[in-house]
């Protein structure tokens, strides 16, 4: 409700690429949408494979909302959703066993290609991003891990963190995708730094809170328990936090991650940053499982994504759960609509 | 219920540790065997300061419903709940600003020591230990870093493992109070095996499930992806995995850890291996703060625990909730009722 009183008469122009054609992406891109009342919200350019798109839609009886043309490298603006069916690539049998494939990982990675052009063109507001395969990708030659990489290296971002937000818990990642081991050799002030400043200018332009309070967790059992297990927090952890102090942002911790997520302590944080992957994605997903969203912070843009992958194992059987794609695109919705507040208000005299 | 029914007339005798004076034991000690029916399941003695309780059950307006003996180091068998009542001790000061305490320290360690001695001697069905203070036994000079240390040494247990019980979720931990990154140094296949092992041997024996189903999580993102994140699972885990099936166990994993407490897949197990203590703690606290129990795993006899500390903060001040202190007592209870059970039945021809 909060979302709509912000929207306004405001639709923005979300981008959705469709992610892994053999993936569960365009099952839960059609599902999501075929709710009119959502995609009275904003206006649509779905990036990707129509006949994908249509074999979803038949399995689950629901009847094409969409309208379609070829892709040819540019967006038009329209009304509800367009397809921009990019039919001139080699397709991918999208029947029988599923698994990661060449061709539909040069496909996907396509679509996140135009899908950026557009976003840093500007002609998107915000873009939403489908599950894609990074073996796939490795498949298809691309040198890049994943999306966030992609996105970094094409917006000329230095500083991206990888955040989550389910419902009032939001939870920025120091680290993500790193072996826990691993993490001691990368385990910096800056590290940490980082994702706090990254989640403050979040919490402020793109949910309109003027002061948030952030909420820092500890690495160790305890954080830590006055170095008795683990120096981290004194090192690296306290100092992070007194940086962001002195640039006049309010924080706490290094908190004991244990009891960090029980609802007395979380409410009384606007965000939370976590040390790594597991210690941040397990509340998130006990908490919101299937509604969780995944948002890049540090890139100047929105972009939006669902918690989970490909799901290869349940792809084309109309089994697909297509509650955290809807949360995805309900949040790049809020957020492109918050955004125009905070920018027109910042116009002001 | 269920407890009710497998208790039946049986009545153990469980012995209560109360813990550091000046913190929060004595009051949640008091305000959880304030309820006659809690007291009606077992006989109780608790090892500590009368003056203590007496202290607790004043600001909580509650009856006295205990009588007292000075401990003379003989455990007596009557009914209701004994105070066995170290007033030979000197005293720490109980009012005013409580902090770790020599005193206070000394005595909550002679307590624990002689819990043991009647647990070890057969006297005791369960112990349940009240939160210490770990500075304050290291103020005291005692040698051990708490109860864990102190139990294993005095029953001679080899390998002891700590576990969650919360509801229906059961965790054993793989590791707990040791740094994050220090654990590198002594992940072993051993050290992941024993929880699996301990953990099926006590759901059989204390739980009563035939062919219990455990569930054992990875250490790294995704459970490593297939060694694109840490090789841990490849190396450690996976082979510990085997060594447990070889015995005859029926355990599956790794299992990527941020879905691993997700309802969906906790209910396929009836309990969980956790690889170190907030990947385990985290959920369980989520799930059941202020209710969850700490259960020895490996000392051959039953002993339960709190899952909360000292709380020095607000000891002293009638706020603490005895919600744990009463799971933790409730759950010895069962605990001692199903291993009777057992045995029992395994007497038979």
């Amino acid at each position: 409700m909060a979302a709509d009183r912000a929207n306004g008469d405001y639709r923005p122009l979300v981008g959705i690429t469709m992610g892994d054609p053999l993936g569960i992406g365009p099952e839960t891109i059609v599902k999501a949408l075929a709710d009119s009342r959502l995609r009275s919200r904003a206006r649509f350019i779905v990036f990707g494979l129509e006949e994908a798109l249509e074999l979803a839609a038949d399995l689950a009886e629901i009847n094409p909302f969409w309208w379609r043309e070829p892709y040819d490298g540019t967006a038009r603006v329209g009304r509800g959703v367009l397809v921009a069916d990019f039919d001139d690539l080699p397709l991918p049998r999208i029947n029988g066993h599923r698994e990661p494939d060449e061709l539909a990982g040069a496909a996907s990675f396509r679509f996140v290609e135009e899908g950026i052009r557009h976003l840093k063109a500007g002609t998107l507001d915000a873009l939403v991003t489908g599950p894609i395969s990074k073996q796939a990708w490795h498949l298809a030659r691309q040198p890049f891990r994943g999306h966030t990489e992609l996105l970094a290296r094409r917006l000329e971002a230095r500083r991206v963190t990888m955040a989550f937000v389910a419902g009032k818990l939001r939870v920025a990642l120091a680290s993500d995708h790193v072996g826990l081991f691993d993490l001691r050799n990368s385990f910096t002030i800056g590290l940490v730094y980082q994702p706090i400043d990254l989640l403050d200018k979040a919490l402020r332009e793109w949910f309109g809170i003027a002061r948030p309070r952030i909420g820092v967790l500890g690495l160790n059992p305890h954080a830590g328990e006055d170095g008795l297990m683990g120096d981290e927090e004194r090192r690296i952890i306290e100092p992070a936090l007194t940086l962001a102090r002195n640039s006049g942002l309010d924080v706490a911790g290094p908190l004991p991650p244990d009891t960090a997520f029980v609802p007395e302590v979380r409410r009384r944080f606007d965000g939370l940053v976590a040390m790594y992957h597991d210690q941040g994605l397990i509340p998130v997903k006990m908490l919101a499982f299937r509604e969780a969203v995944n948002v890049t912070l540090g890139l100047g843009v929105i972009r939006t994504s669902p918690d989970h992958g490909t799901a290869f194992d349940i792809a084309g059987r109309n089994k697909a759960d297509a509650g955290s794609m809807r949360a995805a695109i309900e949040l790049a919705i809020e957020l492109a609509a918050r955004r125009r507040l905070v920018a027109t208000a910042a116009d002001r005299p």
